[in-house]
């Protein structure tokens, strides 16, 4: 077995460790970290002595019974078809940029009815936004207002599309939502869609209190929430009294290991060899993808305000999502994590699933607790 | 590819979608979930009309740059030798036990001279215990007690060996520790550890003030923590201020969906098809293995105290973590959760690395919060 030899085709020191000990032994060295404490050394040791990749055989991932009915029709769909195909030129990318934001959308019309939201197309800092209002607006939402930056590799929903997101908390939440329409790649790459956002930020706190204020997104939407907190932070301007980053796609430089361990886990993103390396090329524009406002998780998080991070277990960004998050703890920031069975990236924002309404009332709660009246 | 067509061979609807819109779309349905409404939408309705095991292919796992060096040679460690070898009788168990219990413990030495940490054997309640003391023991902590349950499979780690977790609490926390050395099958299987553990709960109780008191543990002793705020809420029993359940085996029943997705991904347990499923029926003894005292996650929750819950990405019990983490939510109890990039089972108990001492922190902080002083 591979994981039996180093490179050079020796005996590692913990095959030759269970080997003085017999087979008999073998299964007690494989107990260790079950709260064994000698063992878990002996292999901290044994990989000191050739820390390696690992081999991982194929599998078949069967439907959870874990999750609910609706749910598992959502984690058992196949694979995207051509989640691989990475268009060849901006046109490409315009041309699928442009379907992606393509109406109709029913979907829309479904989320405002059912949860009761009403939405009006604006421009707020001279910037095109969506403006969702529930219907019946809780007395305590009066003067909060959330700012919604949407997902999309910073490329894809444009238009109406992108603020569905914004409508759901809005129905859920019972909170009045600006959705920010910025502009994306590949004609606007980094750092046109945070200055847009930056500009909404700016005209909003200049006429309501950013303690009554959060801002959150999911995706690209997370990443550009993280970034616009840490150029507000430098910049000295407002802060919200509570951010929510969904999935955030924090390292664009692809350091994340959820990268490797959910490939080919995750239904929505299947793999970074996909579109979604092709995009953070495309939005980086040339500068380098480690730059803390294109990846926020190389960014300074002292002094953010409260956050709560949401993740699926299939998540290609569940490790930007956990990363981000003991970042945020060690930084002295409140942070809070949620992550759903057997979601794959983003899927909390399946419309009409329980686990969806179960995400976005985890999420009003914690702005409802951070946020003065 | 076996995720274009259905079990008869026919193409899917999701196919017959992308062919209907031609192949430049089909990268933007595979966007859906970024943020995007409509097609999530699409994709679920697929689903429905199919839900299906996924396929996924052999990959090689790099060793994550994203933890420290001291984490690297734990998750670059190769598979455990022999971590298949199931025991074929009692004896052949009693035989591990024996071994996984063997001093000398180097290590436990090592632990109390770095972290400071004084250890005492002694009975409560009847039942064997080690008393792990802080050197320097805060003033605030003069009246707080913690009670420890070791992990191990409800097979492993009989004596000393056990207490490793409880020693470092002490040291990382600087509280008094209680831990549990509770009988174990194969000679006594379910509920004798249980019972010991509310004997010695009860015992401690009739002299602490439950209120400035936490109970915590790892794997089966995660579980055990649960089953144990099970059986005391039922009971009229005292519960304590807070509890820490750590990468917790709640679900003996084997439903989680990351025994799935992270089988041959974690490096210390490997896959429900080693030890850890045959331990799940010694342990249960003929009961059935989803009985709320022995796979706590089919308990009610309802009424339980604040609980931090600890995992990490590669951890096999990822999914009994966070399932155990949103049952708790859903039940109205305060509960906390962090996860760890790259690790395995019980990784963030692996003694003298950053991460561990990060987990500790957070937890001890924790119980900080929530015990009366």
């Amino acid at each position: 077995m591979a994981d039996r030899r180093n490179g050079k085709g020796e005996p590692t020191r913990r095959t030759m460790l269970a080997g003085a000990f017999g087979a008999a032994l073998a299964p007690v060295l494989s107990v260790p970290f079950a709260g064994l404490l000698m063992p878990t050394r002996a292999a901290a040791e044994a990989g000191a002595a050739m820390p390696m990749a690992r081999e991982v055989p194929a599998r078949l991932l069967p439907v959870p019974s874990t999750v609910s009915p609706e749910l598992q029709a959502v984690v058992g769909a196949p694979l995207p078809a051509g989640w691989q195909d990475i268009p060849a030129d901006a046109d490409g990318w315009r041309s699928l940029q442009r379907l992606s934001g393509a109406g109709p959308h029913p979907i829309l019309a479904e989320i405002r009815q059912k949860l009761r939201v009403d939405v009006t197309a604006d421009k707020i800092g001279g910037i095109p936004v969506f403006i969702s209002t529930p219907r019946d607006l809780p007395v305590a939402n009066r003067n909060r207002l959330l700012l919604h930056l949407h997902g999309g590799g910073y490329v894809f929903f444009p238009g109406e599309i992108g603020a569905g997101e914004g409508m759901m908390m809005a129905g859920y939440g019972r909170f009045r939502v600006v959705s920010v329409d910025y502009r994306m790649a590949p004609d606007f790459p980094f750092p046109a869609g945070l200055d847009d956002a930056t500009a909404v930020w700016k005209a909003l706190t200049a006429s309501n209190d950013p303690k009554r204020m959060a801002v959150f997104g999911t995706s690209a939407g997370g990443g550009l929430t993280l970034s616009l907190m840490l150029k507000a932070n430098a910049a000295g301007l407002p802060l919200p009294a509570a951010i929510a980053p969904g999935s955030p796609w924090v390292d664009l430089a692809g350091k994340s290991d959820s990268l490797a361990t959910n490939a080919f886990v995750d239904n929505v993103l299947v793999s970074e060899t996909g579109w979604l390396g092709a995009a953070a090329e495309l939005y980086a524009g040339g500068q380098p993808l480690d730059t803390p406002l294109i990846s926020p998780i190389y960014g300074d998080f002292a002094g953010l305000p409260p956050a709560i991070l949401t993740s699926g277990t299939r998540d290609l960004l569940l490790s930007d999502t956990i990363r981000a998050h003991r970042k945020l703890r060690r930084a002295g920031v409140e942070a809070a994590l949620q992550v759903f069975e057997g979601e794959s990236h983003a899927q909390f924002l399946t419309p009409f699933v329980p686990e969806t309404e179960e995400a976005f009332t985890e999420i009003a709660a914690f702005f409802d607790r951070h946020l003065t009246v």
